[in-house]
């Protein structure tokens, strides 16, 4: 399985991936997933929200219990995040049916049904919002704010959407679907290295909590002019608005023990020689509270605005997403924990589907372990080895949720 | 003439114009070229480096009046830099053919040869380098590096070339073409406010030097990461490298009253929520003379290189292109600012093919006041008025330079 994904999307000179929501290569990876259900004689489906489902059993029976990831990619991303999810639980369904039929009458026997699910545009490197797909489906995003989404080259996700063959106006919120579920598991790489830095040897965790975090898009205006010939007294450079904002966020997100970051910048005419006349940056910040989050950003923000001031230059500020704090179910990440012989519990700040969902279903997550701690990028990486521990520990998880 | 060039590669919701060097944009306003030239007459040539001549009399006898500038952009550029200059070249020889006409036997006559010239690639917005087309025929720039620039999209500027139907392999050095010229004469919009802040009404002025300019492209390299799960410590992040040098920049060139502007930034991978891997910022400097421009950029060199060890990113600089001070032809300079009746003498801070030839060729430069003072924007402009009074300006320094 592994082998067969691995090629798509990837960049022949960085070795990361660019899959990107109902582009080419979000295509062949969802091909890629329809032929697995397939080739299992799991019924295939892909709901009205262009997430893709394999079901085990009958979804109407309800109490069902799903696993699964998303099969996108940030920009130049890494192998890992979010096809380990999907591939992972595609294997451990095999070990726990294969465990049905070895043990034979005195095994497991799977009493409820079982999905594995691909949510679409989990990580938002297209159209700026991440986990659209589950967050239609939970209701957290509605059809009017998802069509409008556009993309660099100001394509629409309705008009991308329709490009790659599913119906824009069909998507939505999907309480029914939802309601079948009786427990949602996501495996993920671990993006940090609590698991590789344990003094016991652990290659896979449970998660307890994801940070609140959001995106917020800073809008520096200021007046394009020549480099060359423009004194310094009459510019209106938002290029220094901009610089002093990214080094305040560091400093701000420091003293208050948060994250904040700009990784995503765009400049008009962005010439050489022309003063910009628009700068503008996006911020990630995360906290373990939404209220440190919140005082976080209001310190940015005032930084930038009180910069601008001095350098003539506009600050506006605009949200553009936002997830509270999750805790996940405690019963059930207890139970995981106790069941994987007392796996480590570990919060993180990154956002997952899983986060999504958890407001409506109950919903835990396992971490394999991850020894460089990095992601999103092509340094990313699990041994082969945890892998399978991985697949072990979400097949024992599978068989304690949905066996007799 | 001004209205049949006006709509050319202009977008539509900014006003500014998009005219990159042999880009269809480019292509249109270089057909227009040739139209002027066809419908006066004039003998239209193309010569070895893609720069356009349209000459009345013959250019093999020596001694030739040549004016002219550019008709190519910066991105989202006005409408004056560079056409202006073109377009008054074309009118101003209008008006020295009406007044032989029309003065008759007692007027002035045309003895020298004269030449309307457009220069190709002068802002250097698409490869990088500016004045690509004047550089090569005054053998400052080699074939070799000329055909190695690359765009935005890795086309070389060779493969721009042959795309737009001229052959990359005759470009090189034009010592020939340049020796026939005894004077070379642009117009050019005022980018600054000299002439508009000037206590005497003057809608032109005369050029005395260019400051000593250069580009210096600076990679920040970092390591790649997820913004919501590395730890601060953790962080290699090079967007903060380079906001520091940013505003090192314009503090180093405050002190020294120069200028160091970074207009031009790209990230890798440029994500939301991923910290880059690489920043790379363009610095364009410039001073009053070359000892000052040296010493500005050493110190934010230096600055940077000390932001990057304490951000753990490795900082590189590498200059792209260098200009030396040009001072231009004393003489010529001061014949015509007596023969505009004391036409104010300005220095500028950019670069120009003027700068280019003053090194091979006599030359001098006319300003038309701006009141704006902006450049390399939309909101760049002259009045009516005062674009009648540069080419009545230019006529009479042609007829003072070409006719008996």
């Amino acid at each position: 399985m592994w082998r067969e994904l691995a090629p798509v999307g990837r960049d022949a000179r960085s070795g990361g991936y660019r899959r990107y929501a109902w582009s080419g290569a979000d295509a062949e990876c969802r091909d890629w997933f329809r032929a697995q259900a397939t080739a299992r004689g799991l019924a295939y489906e892909v709901d009205r929200n262009g997430n893709q489902w394999a079901w085990l059993g009958d979804p109407a029976a309800g109490d069902a219990v799903v696993t699964g990831s998303h099969l996108d990619s940030v920009p130049d991303g890494g192998a890992f995040d979010g096809p380990l999810g999907v591939v992972s639980s595609f294997a451990a369904l095999d070990l726990l049916r294969a465990r049905e039929d070895t043990r034979g009458i005195r095994g497991p026997r799977v009493t409820r049904p079982v999905a594995v699910v691909n949510f679409g545009d989990e990580e938002g490197a297209r159209f700026g919002m991440a986990c659209v797909g589950s967050r239609l489906s939970a209701g957290q995003l509605s059809r009017e704010k998802a069509h409008a989404l556009r993309d660099a080259d100001g394509i629409t996700l309705a008009r991308a959407m329709e490009a790659a063959g599913h119906d824009p106006d069909a998507i939505g919120p999907d309480p029914e679907r939802l309601a079948r579920i009786g427990a949602f598991v996501e495996l993920h790489i671990e993006q940090g290295r609590a698991l590789a830095d344990a003094e016991r040897d652990q290659p896979v965790g449970v998660a307890s909590a994801i940070w609140p975090h959001g995106r917020w898009r800073f809008d520096f205006a200021g007046e394009a002019n020549h480099a060359g010939t423009t004194r310094i007294e009459d510019r209106r450079d938002p290029m220094l608005t901009y610089a002093g904002t990214v080094l305040a966020a560091r400093e701000k997100a420091r003293l208050a023990g948060a994250l904040a970051t700009f990784g995503k910048v765009s400049v008009e005419p962005n010439g050489v020689n022309a003063i910009p006349s628009l700068v503008r940056g996006w911020l990630d910040s995360r906290a373990a509270d939404e209220e440190t989050l919140a005082a976080v950003v209001a310190e940015i923000e005032k930084a930038a605005g009180e910069r601008g001031l001095r350098d003539g230059v506009d600050v506006r500020v605009e949200r553009e997403s936002f997830t509270p704090v999750v805790e996940f179910a405690h019963g059930l990440r207890d139970r995981l924990a106790a069941q994987l012989g007392g796996a480590p519990v570990l919060p993180t700040g990154a956002g997952h589907d899983a986060g999504i969902l958890s407001a409506s279903v109950p919903t835990a997550m396992l971490y394999v372990r991850n020894p460089t701690g990095v992601s999103h990028s092509p340094a990313e990486f699990a041994a082969e080895n945890d892998c399978v521990a991985g697949v072990t520990a979400l097949a024992d998880v599978l068989e304690g949720l949905a066996c007799d």
